[in-house]
């Protein structure tokens, strides 16, 4: 209501460079930023041929890799694992599984050889028979205190600030931006808002079954040990057509579990983006691809070359990783 | 912008009463009415012992007999009818299956003689092996023209007209307005945002299960014919638990089917809010309650009771039912 405020006169205002200054301040001057923001003013440009109205302004983010770091293994496996030791004494039982023995014992070489049936049980084991509530606060006691073992950073600091950047600029946008995430949906929604300005409603991911029950007359929501939903690879498109019932129009991913949300995205009608965060930077973060067992880009290496998408080379697109440097 | 009009004095405005009358013309001054906006002032006035913040400001509605009439049968019923007739000549075999021949023949009786599950499996065999998208522009096309056996009213024209000044009058306030239908969720999502204001990604319903497909290089969704999700009863909370994954405030039924949703909502720390719309006005809609096949209001009415949760008359308490009217 800036009422007192004089006028801008319209035709001297570069609305590229302002946006570009303002919002993404992390990105150096390369194609990956130029081509976001050129996107971003094509789609909300009124009478462009490219205009896409506000409530179809969808745009959708992978977490693990793509918001924050996936290494040494997905920051979700850590907390599975915490939670395994703290609640081994009240389970003899698991000793004899094999895999709830080497989450107990911390033994990741073993747990890792079951591959993803393995981290799944896991999760399901150590996330379940909680209410919704009492499961939330177990995790927001653990992103507030728990470290990373090599950046002894707090994972929630280990967000990339360039993507918290894009996530500003395209709400700035009228963008209703989405986590489409593998990882675990419950495991999401209660930082996310604080951390990525993404509420928990629009949270996606990976879910166990839930069932209502009345305890003492109070209606709660319990977590059980039974899988609901895998939203990766060709669930993501899925999970993205069930809770939002709309096909986005920008997706941004760093690994092959997003090609088929980028192809999804990709498919419609109109301008469309799909943007791969390519792990380069050895130095101020990870760098791998195509034979990593975690976040591995391959198939989608190739498809984002073949169809001209966005690559983000985070050591020469981003001047900066995490918030705090 | 009106920079160029005076500048009121709030000391001279009446907040409640003006919110009254621009928000809710078609409600007769009632209890019901006033236990509404009195809940809205409670929760939104800054400093109040009550006071929510805006991202926990959720509304949730039913949609059957809540927000439209569901006499004298469930619209969708009828969508899915008059997809069996017009899918017919393409499945002889139909005719050996007792509920499709019955659908096919347009025989009331005997379909809901087969009860939820008969009316399941219509839903499931003529909603399925459709795109996302193709199937939504069928839905369209038929909430387009179809219309009502009793009233010949287009079904989207027998929206209640006081819940769409409720559901304005929320959104005013700043709450997030949600749909929780037993009802399919890609049948109301196609046409809600128009009618009722609220987005795709903000309507919950029954699915079945659909799965992503490469078709000549481009991705889509293909709806199956295979139960995901249903969305009643006590699914009604776990519905809002996997989709929203933030407890309610306030919400809003007509049926028993609404009540677990009720107490979930009800059973949250803070101020909360369930609403029954009784349906008792048989002139200008329907009348039924406790022995109703359709909508049957008899566990729920009687917790409503004892819990002193709001009652809607719709004879008394709303001076219009349809917009048209």
């Amino acid at each position: 209501m800036a009422c007192s405020q004089p006028q801008e006169d319209p035709t001297t205002v570069n609305v590229v460079a302002e946006e570009t200054v303002v919002h993404l301040p992390s990105w150096s001057d390369n194609t990956a930023k130029e081509s976001i923001v050129q996107f971003v003013k094509a789609v909300t440009t009124e009478g462009s041929a490219d205009f896409v109205p506000i409530g179809d302004r969808i745009a959708v983010f992978d977490n693990d890799g793509c918001l924050w770091t996936e290494k040494p293994y997905y920051f979700q496996l850590q907390f599975a694992l915490d939670c395994a030791k703290e609640l081994s004494p009240s389970h003899p039982e698991w000793m004899d599984i094999p895999v709830m023995k080497a989450a107990v014992e911390g033994d990741f070489p073993t747990l890792l050889s079951f591959g993803e049936k393995g981290i799944l049980e896991l999760v399901m084991r150590t996330h379940s028979e909680l209410t919704g509530e009492a499961f939330s606060e177990k995790v927001v006691a653990w992103i507030d205190t728990a470290k990373h073992p090599q950046t002894g950073l707090k994972y929630n600091e280990m967000v990339f600030q360039p993507m918290l950047e894009v996530l500003d600029y395209l709400r700035a946008n009228n963008f209703k931006t989405f986590i489409v995430s593998g990882g675990g949906i419950d495991f999401m929604r209660p930082w996310a808002e604080e951390v990525y300005g993404i509420p928990a409603e629009q949270v996606i991911g990976s879910s166990v079954k839930a069932v209502f029950e009345l305890r003492d007359g109070k209606g709660v929501i319990v977590k059980k040990a039974d899988l609901d939903f895998i939203d990766d690879k060709e669930g993501k498109p899925v999970g993205i057509y069930q809770h939002i019932g709309k096909r986005p129009i920008i997706a941004f991913g760093n690994s092959d579990g997003d090609l088929p949300m980028m192809q999804y995205t990709t498919s419609g009608e109109g301008k469309r983006m799909a943007v791969y965060v390519h792990h380069t930077d050895s130095i101020r973060e990870y760098a791998y691809d195509r034979t990593s067992s975690i976040g591995r880009l391959d198939k989608g290496w190739d498809e984002a070359i073949a169809k001209n998408w966005v690559i983000i080379d985070m050591a020469k697109d981003w001047n900066k990783i995490y918030p705090a440097q």
